[in-house]
This record gives C-alpha cells, structure tokens and sequence, in this order.
C-alpha cells in the first residue's frame, strides 16, 4: 500500500498541504490548466463529430423552408373533402408546384411543396382506390393541415439551434447540414506533449535487456489522451538525468507548442527522481501527494512559458488512473473534450476501505444489474492485466469500516 | 404519424412479412451484413483505441519482467530485520544489482530489481532516520515478500491477457506495451458506402432554390457510422433517376470496394421510389416495413455482387433513428465496432403508445435520477431540432393504455 511521501531534504519543490483530496486536487488541475486559453477552430462536419460547439449555431434558414406533404397521397383544400376530385398534375419532391386549380386533387410525393390553394394532405392508402393511377380521386374529410409540415414548424429563422458548449452528435451535424452549413466552428483539441521515461524503461519493439521493463505510460496516457479528444503532439521518453530531461522538455515545446505536458514518473520521493528535480526552478510547479490510492504522489504547476504541466506518477495504473481521474475531467471542462462522468453505482460485495485515502479499485459491471458493480481483487498498481479487464473504476471513500453490498459508491465508466 | 405502406401495384420487388418487429428486422440486417467477411487487419497501438482485437494476446514475457520493489526504500534479507545493518550501494531502477552482501541493506527505488539475497523492502519512512543518506540503516522487522512484486505477479508468460473480442482500452493498449509489442491485429473497419439523394436535395454549402431542401441525411449517417468504428469509403447524392442511380451505384461499388451500402429515402410507397426501382432485378433485396415509427418503411438484402445493402427511409429523422437503433447494433456484432447499447430506464411522465408499432421517441435524462428519462414533445420525423437537443432514445412499446411515470422501458444512449 503506498503511502504519503514525507516532505524529505531532498524535495527541491513547495508542496501543497498533503494529503489533498481528489476533488480538490482535480479542481487545481483544472485551474493550471486553464493557464492556457482554448482556442477555437472551423471544421468540416465530417471532422466534427463529438466537437464542443464554440458559439451558438442561428438558424439562417427555416426547417423545414416551405409547407411539404408528410405523406405520398394528394394535396387538396380541406374545404373540397370529402369529395370526389379530378387528379391534377403529380407534385414531386424538388418541383415548385404551380397553385393547385379549385376543386382538383394533386398527387403530391412525401417532402414535396404542397401548392397554393391546398391545405391538407391525404395519404394515397387512404383514398378510395388506394393508389395514384386515377383520372379522379375520392378523398375522405381531411381537416385542415392535416400531414402538411409547415414552413419553420422544425426551425425558424434566428432560431438559436445549438448553444454554444455542445457535445455535436449526430443529429446535430444533421442539423447544420439541412440548415447548409458544411464546417462548424469548435473548441480546438489541446495539444499535448507526453514525456515519460527513467533509466529502466525501453521502447516497445525494442529487445528487453535484464532489468528493463517496457514504456506502457506512452500506450496509456495516449490512449486516455486521443479518446477524451485532446491530440498527442508529441511523446518524449527521457532518462533520469535532470538536465538531459530538462533540455528536452524545452526544445519539445519549442518545438510543438503543447496546450499542456504530462509527465509520468519521477515525481516520488527516491533519490532519482527525475521530473521533481528538473523542475525545482520552476516557481509555480509544485508536488505533493492526494489522498488517492493508487494514484497519491502528484505533481502540477505552470512552467515559466505559460504552459501548464501535470506530473503524474510512474507505475502504470497510477498513471492510468490519475489521467482517467484527473486530466479527463479537467480537459473537459477546460476544453470542452469529453471526459468521464462519474455516476452511482452499488457494490455487489463487502469491500474495506482505506483509512484516510480514496482507493480507486478496478471493478467490472453485473450484467444483469447495471448500477451494481464488483471490485476486483488486485489492488496494487502494477497489475497492469487485470486493469485491463476492468470496465469501471470504482471510488471506495476512506473510512474505518468494511462497506457492505449494497453501498452505494462513485463509479467510472471506461 | 407514419402508416404502414400499402403494397402497391408499383412495388417492383417482393415484400418480407409485413410489418415485422425491430428486433426481428435488425436480426435480418445482422444477417445481410455478414455476407461480406470481416477483414482483419494490424496497426500501431496508437491506432488502436476502442477496435476489437481480432485474435487471444498471449504474453511473450512475464509482468514484471523481475523481482522489483513496489516503494524507495532498503532492501534487506528478512532473516536480518529488525536489525541495524550497514548501507549497500543504492539500486537505481535500470541496473541489475550485484548480490546483497549478507548483513547489510541496500538503498533501492521503486521498480528496481530486487537483489538476490534480499527478500522484503522497507519504506524509507519507515526506518529510523527516514531518509537515504546514512552509513548504517536501522530497519523494523519485515516479513519475507513485504513490498516486493514478484516477477510474473501480473502475467506469466504464455498467458492469455486479452482475449479475442476484447475492445482495446487505454488499459489494454498499455498492457500491449508492457509486453513489447508496437502493434496489434484488429479487426478492419467495415467500410461503408453512402447514398443519399432525391431531385429535391441540395448539398449544403450550395445556394438553396426554391422547393428545395439541403441534405442532412450525408451528415447524420457519417456521424453515426464513423462514430460507430466504420468507415465511409464514399458518399453520393443521386437524383431521382433509378437508371442513374444504379449506374452510379455500381460505379461506386467498383471504384471503393464497400463492405456494405447505405442508401436513405426512395423506398416507400410513392411514384419516385428511386431505390426501390433501381434495385428492383435485385433478387435478394426486399422492401416491407417495420413496426416502428419512425422508420418504418426499410429494404434489406445483398446485391448480386454480394455486397449487403440497408436501404433506410429518407426523413432525417427516420434515418438516423434507424441507423442507430438498426445498423449501429449490427455493424458491432458482425464487424466488432461499438455499437450502442440499451438499457432499461423508467419514464419520468405518462407516455402514449402507438397501438401496434415501437415508437422511437427521442427524450433527455433526468439529471437527478439517471434511471429516468423524459421524452421530448415532438414525434414528427422531421423534427431535427428537437432530436439534436435529444440525449437518448427511449423505445415505448405498442399498447392499447398510456404507460404510467415509473414504467421501465428500453433506452438507448446517443
């Protein structure tokens, strides 16, 4: 179980007060990242899915932008139902119908413009013959209106349509096409260097020497990344050297203009940690550990640039779990990127908690209830196999007593 | 409201079962669409995200790759705990250490190896003086394995990690990693070919003639496609021509190779049913109706170059309900993409039934009660305002009562 880093000797850095909570911590996060003001950026619609709308979208058009028939059947004038009425010309969608003669009936084909002097529409099956061949037609009443869309009955004119902040699914991207729009203008993705590294970490694809172990913060933290919607402009793997890590950091962001750096690792309270000490001249970087497990040993600031880093811990679920738990939400709310919403959930079995910390168990869904959840067994944040097969991140709050089944608990949909 | 269409005498090709339930009929498109094989292909685990791993990921080496420490901290033999014992060179994660001098202690970070000779790691908060920096360390007692993760503890080599199927998440992808590997074979996004059209239909962006309207339906079936995990391969607007049409469509389907064609509008009971008349040689493609509504005029089935057609009905709101509620579940069971899922939900207010038809109302969660959801007014299919501001589906059942607040009924997320 890891515990809270003392403030050693050797900490170049202020730290917070720690512990810190993990909503406070977040709402920090948040605040450091909004040292970098979002941009905005006009895209196609095919580029736009689940884009955060900039500005609010006013219709210049109306839906629909004439009356149209609902229906395959015919245009006529209420008045003239019931009736039996000579078949004038049949109306098409895509024609501009001449005005309908008095006492006639048109053929009129769903979406098509009902003409001037009709006012209701009735569907082909139920006039007398049933179909459209007929010199005349015998029509029902029909009240009036009856299958006619009117003009803006959709939208109208200056209609507000979409406001400004959102999510654009589908159907919105529908409805800036029919209003014949073809980009849309939304906040752009954060750019984001990820640097990861120490001296025992190889490349995956490489061959692994006695010692090494694979880069899996790279996957991770790219994966989390690209799936809230931010963009990976670049990732650094660097050595343990502080200064080799520092002149990297510096010519990576010259180089790419990262929104935002996330490290992972390096940030503990060893004698070779990396990211802490190349960044003990940075005045508004700071480290300290959240009452989270995994995931306790935190660092965050503003660099001297303006650019907000987010130091996040090396053992990959930590690193996982605080960028599920931490950069997602904050992302989101900064940059309008779509980061998990924690709902509630009740757990399926007895699960003891931590003492003062907020443990953060991998758990699975009960297929046959959907708001209970079961821990897994695996707490320690090498278990990198078992992360994997989880399909929620359980939040099991500190405290002195095992939680019963049934306890309602925070949960995280992955 | 939308009535089953009639059989027409114009109906140039055979009918199934008429009108047959949503769930039969999305059966019957999971059966059309798996007359082209899924293809399976490999890409940078960067490629990824959220794709279906096409065959079980066995682990070439074990997690941890050695015995490493889980804290900075001493690494000792247990047998000399408690105990003072003098200072050994300190283990840096990425060295292999020599042996443990028997009676001394070594300095180690987290996630170096374990020396041989030592078996239990104390944090250095927990030894006397807290710190790294003394000649003679004074240890508690410490239990043999306390803090130390034994290779192989998350994965032996020749396990099974990720089984075929599984949807790669961050923590599936960063597990890749760890084990070394730069790549993964996926199953191949379907690639979709859509057609969407009528004389009436304008492409937005263009100047918008009087009695026309601007085509939404490119941009909704894009969006719900590519949101699914497929892909468009094309797009194409086609007039209400049926010789043009299935010359353009063969054309197509030559030029791009499609797993599958979407087509929308021009299968209902009109005199200008372009699709229905273009395909109407086709031998296995049928036009009916499903019991739902929207959607209820569709058309199904495999062109003779064995290709799957889904020809889905042209009000915007119609085909976007039916491609998500239709294509979007079949599309993830025969390709392995992320199709939506239904839940159970209780309304918030008293709802109508149609009498023998699903109707697929569009609704918001209750932000309170996120088991209740409230349906939105509007039932027209060609309400896009209201089905953009829309958060989820909510499926009413038919029935002959009102379905009181409270009743469970079928959900699906947008």
């Amino acid at each position: 179980m890891q515990q809270t880093p003392p403030e050693s000797a050797h900490d170049p850095n202020d730290a917070w007060d720690s512990p810190r909570g993990l909503t406070a911590h977040r709402e920090a996060v948040r605040t450091a990242l909004a040292a970098r003001t979002p941009r905005t950026e006009t895209v196609p619609l095919t580029a736009a899915l689940h884009r955060s709308l900039a500005r609010d979208a006013v219709a210049g058009i109306a839906l629909p932008p004439f009356d149209n028939s609902q229906m395959d059947g015919f245009a006529a004038a209420s008045a003239d139902t019931p009736g039996r009425l000579p078949a004038a010309a049949t109306i098409a969608a895509g024609l501009v119908p001449a005005p309908l003669a008095p006492g006639t009936a048109a053929p009129i084909m769903t979406g098509a413009p009902v003409p001037a002097g009709a006012d209701t529409v009735v569907p082909v099956e139920d006039t007398r013959d049933g179909c459209f061949d007929v010199a005349e037609v015998v029509l029902p009443a029909s009240a009036p209106g009856r299958f006619v869309r009117p003009a803006g009955s959709d939208v109208a004119v200056g209609d507000t349509v979409l406001t400004a902040g959102t999510r654009l699914g589908p159907a919105a991207l529908g409805l800036l096409a029919a209003l014949g729009r073809t980009d849309v203008t939304v906040r752009a993705r954060p750019r984001v260097l990820v640097c990861t590294g120490g001296d025992e970490v190889v490349l995956p694809g490489q061959p692994l020497p006695e010692g090494r172990i694979y880069d899996a913060n790279t996957a991770l933290l790219h994966a989390v990344l690209t799936g809230c919607g931010a963009e990976v402009c670049a990732t650094r793997l660097v050595a343990d050297s502080p200064d080799v890590f520092a002149g990297s950091l510096h010519a990576d962001i010259a180089a790419h203009d990262p929104d935002l750096v996330v490290t992972s690792g390096g940030i503990s309270a060893g004698r070779f940690e990396v990211v802490r000490s190349a960044l003990a001249a940075e005045p508004a970087v700071r480290f300290g550990s959240v009452a989270m497990q995994p995931g306790g040993p935190q660092g965050l600031g503003v660099l001297r640039g303006g650019i907000p880093i987010v130091c996040l811990p090396g053992n990959p679920v930590s690193t996982w779990v605080s960028a599920v738990l931490l950069l997602g939400p904050a992302l989101a709310e900064v940059w309008g990127t779509t980061g998990p919403t924690a709902r509630q959930a009740r757990l399926e079995t007895t699960v003891t908690p931590l003492a003062a910390k907020t443990q953060i168990r991998r758990g699975t869904r009960v297929p046959a209830a959907p708001d209970r959840v079961d821990v897994l067994p695996g707490t320690s944040s090498h278990l990198l196999a078992e992360a994997a097969r989880a399909e929620v991140l359980v939040l099991v709050p500190p405290g002195p007593e095992p939680l019963p089944a049934g306890t309602a608990v925070q949960v995280v949909d992955l």
